[in-house]
């Protein structure tokens, strides 16, 4: 197949900041490509061969999208499963599969299928509304305290929460849900698996979620994560496991509990370019986009290894603010050694909106881990609007 | 100064491929753009806010698509220099400066430069039309071989000739011209220099060019040059005193000779984005894209240290295809180690054309020129359509 600079058309579903930097593989290998979003100002407008506005979960706009391109890839899980089956069924390729995303989308399904290929997690039980749940825990069928989950579209700690007790129970939405036990971990872990078509496959390094010690929040993802060996070894082949299971094609992103006792639980899975291998554009061989699209195009993989050691912070809104987007002292965080951002293109900026990313490079982890940390005491995503 | 999803814009005079890659970093950072170029199909119409058709060389388009912008770049030499110099008087920023490009857009003026600056470069004689020149030679006032130089638009060989014999001289064009002393060198080496506005300046490390033994031609750019400390050092030093005699803004690639006796002598310069820069994507810290931009928004320079060895292939058309292109074998290169195709989206290949280049990176520089060697001997840029 001739993909380069041909007649060859790649459909991308969404046009958020995952879409804008997979463009900018596309436009490295000169590949046609078309992306889909309903917002006007979505930052993959750009770098795109053509822009079209149709809402993601509409079966028609999704179909008709999908018609009209060679392959179909998605950047966001939230997109119409039937449609990319029918898609599917009608020959156009879609990478990865609408059958491994129609389990992924559901949060039941997904811990259900893990239980199925006895693939390590948490203990949970699945229940169909929330009054289910609330009946199991008055009759002490759930033991206090769990993490209650909402079983479709949950997204950034939406969806998710810690219950308790009965009266926690109150707030949460209705719909399908799980409880899971709640786990307590040394380490959260995520290793980014990519697959083609053709079955060939490679894993990522072992990245690691730093916490804020008090607000709970991701503050670093590290590359290579600071565990034992062995541990990394565990880690990757429970990854390996998991995308042998989905049989997947493309990325594959899962974040995992390093337990107490050092077991390696499968928290949950992202079909897709992730947040926790941003860190690969700047420190790897190659970067996760261009892998995803080398694997759902049944190119050669390239090489997953880090070059150097990475260090990536989000840059999210500032609490108070709420317009147009400053970047205050992003000057001062370009004079640091090995810094790198990305601006994702939103214009506004709002608390906790996801506007960008840092990325430290350096050949030292702990020099790149300390940079990291004056990046992330210096700049700020604010407005001259206080909202 | 808020670059960063504002409305602040940078206009690009030139949308070929070092446009195109310019953009990637424009959009990395979100910083909106207008480019202009004469072809509806330059490489790089997309990625940029707003593509204008216009002619580079015509004082009217430029100045008017300089009004539109905030800061004014180019990506090639061949622009309407009036245009830029009435625009810098009016408040608009050009980065590099009208002045220098004055003086390098004609080899005679840049020898004489040079010479001024008390720079070392080749010996030379400059003729204001080639009759003059002939006069010269059957006086014996030049002495043979020597090289023939066109003041103006010399592109890629074009407009250099090595002149054995007044016979020679009869296919030569008319116009102003140099006669240069052949220098016998060991290396052809370049430096990149950046400097911003407010006068911080590093250099990126030495490159080699590496000729094919028969044909004459540059086959592999390396980096870092296979050369001494010694003459590493002295051939920054003298890119340095270049850039800081043409008080440059932005990149400037110093292309010199390392001669038999060691001396290093300057060959030519170019205020852009260079070819001998594009291993620096996959290389160096700070790629020269993202380095230009930075110094010509007066933003702090990147590292310019590499964290890989690289070396790059030129992918040209082969003789005796032309018509649509085809890649051939590029999926065997992209399944060798640390290979990148970067692919400038022209869709017709002609004899010489550059249609992309390759990158190898290897943290040993061996590794990396052997994998060149055999990415060199792979891939073939033809098309369907003989010519």
């Amino acid at each position: 197949m001739n993909y380069f600079s041909s007649d060859f058309t790649l459909g991308i579903l969404g046009g958020g900041q995952l879409g804008k930097m997979l463009l900018t593989e596309t436009r490295k290998f000169d590949i046609a490509t078309k992306v889909m979003d309903a917002a006007a100002d979505a930052p993959a407008r750009f770098a795109t061969n053509e822009f079209v506005r149709g809402d993601l979960l509409d079966y028609d706009a999704v179909y008709h999208f999908g018609k009209g391109v060679d392959v179909l890839t998605f950047e966001i899980e939230n997109v119409n499963v039937a449609a990319l089956e029918q898609l599917e069924r009608e020959g156009v390729k879609v990478y990865p599969t609408p059958q491994s995303l129609n389990i992924i989308q559901n949060k039941a399904s997904q811990k259900l299928f893990y239980e199925q290929y006895q693939i390590p997690t948490a203990p949970f039980q699945v229940f169909e509304d929330l009054n289910q749940l609330k009946q199991a825990a008055e009759k002490g069928e759930v033991t206090f305290p769990f993490v209650w989950k909402s079983a479709r579209f949950g997204y950034d700690g939406n969806g998710v929460k810690i219950v308790r007790c009965l009266a926690d129970l109150q707030q949460l939405p209705q719909g399908q849900c799980l409880a899971e036990t709640m786990v307590s971990f040394k380490n959260e872990l995520a290793v980014i698996v990519v697959r083609s078509p053709k079955g060939e496959m490679k894993t990522y390094p072992v990245v690691e979620m730093e916490f804020h010690p008090e607000a709970n929040q991701v503050e670093y993802v590290i590359c290579p994560a600071r565990i034992p060996d062995e541990i990394a070894q565990k880690a990757q082949a429970v990854a390996l496991q998991v995308a042998d299971a989905f049989n997947s094609v493309g990325l594959l992103a899962v974040e995992m509990f390093q337990t107490q006792n050092d077991e390696i639980l499968v928290n949950e899975v992202a079909p897709r370019p992730h947040n926790s291998g941003h860190y690969s554009i700047e420190a790897s061989y190659t970067n996760q986009f261009e892998q995803h699209l080398r694997a759902i195009l049944n190119l050669p993989l390239g090489a997953t290894e880090s070059k150097v050691a990475g260090v990536m912070v989000n840059l999210v809104g500032e609490e108070g603010f709420q317009g147009d987007v400053v970047y205050e002292n992003i000057e001062q965080i370009m004079a640091m050694q090995g810094v790198t951002p990305h601006i994702y293109g939103k214009r506004q900026t709002r608390p906790f909106r996801k506007m960008g990313h840092v990325t430290i490079v350096n050949p030292n982890l702990s020099k790149a881990r300390e940079i990291a940390q004056e990046v992330k005491q210096t700049i700020r995503v604010v407005s001259n609007n206080k909202s």
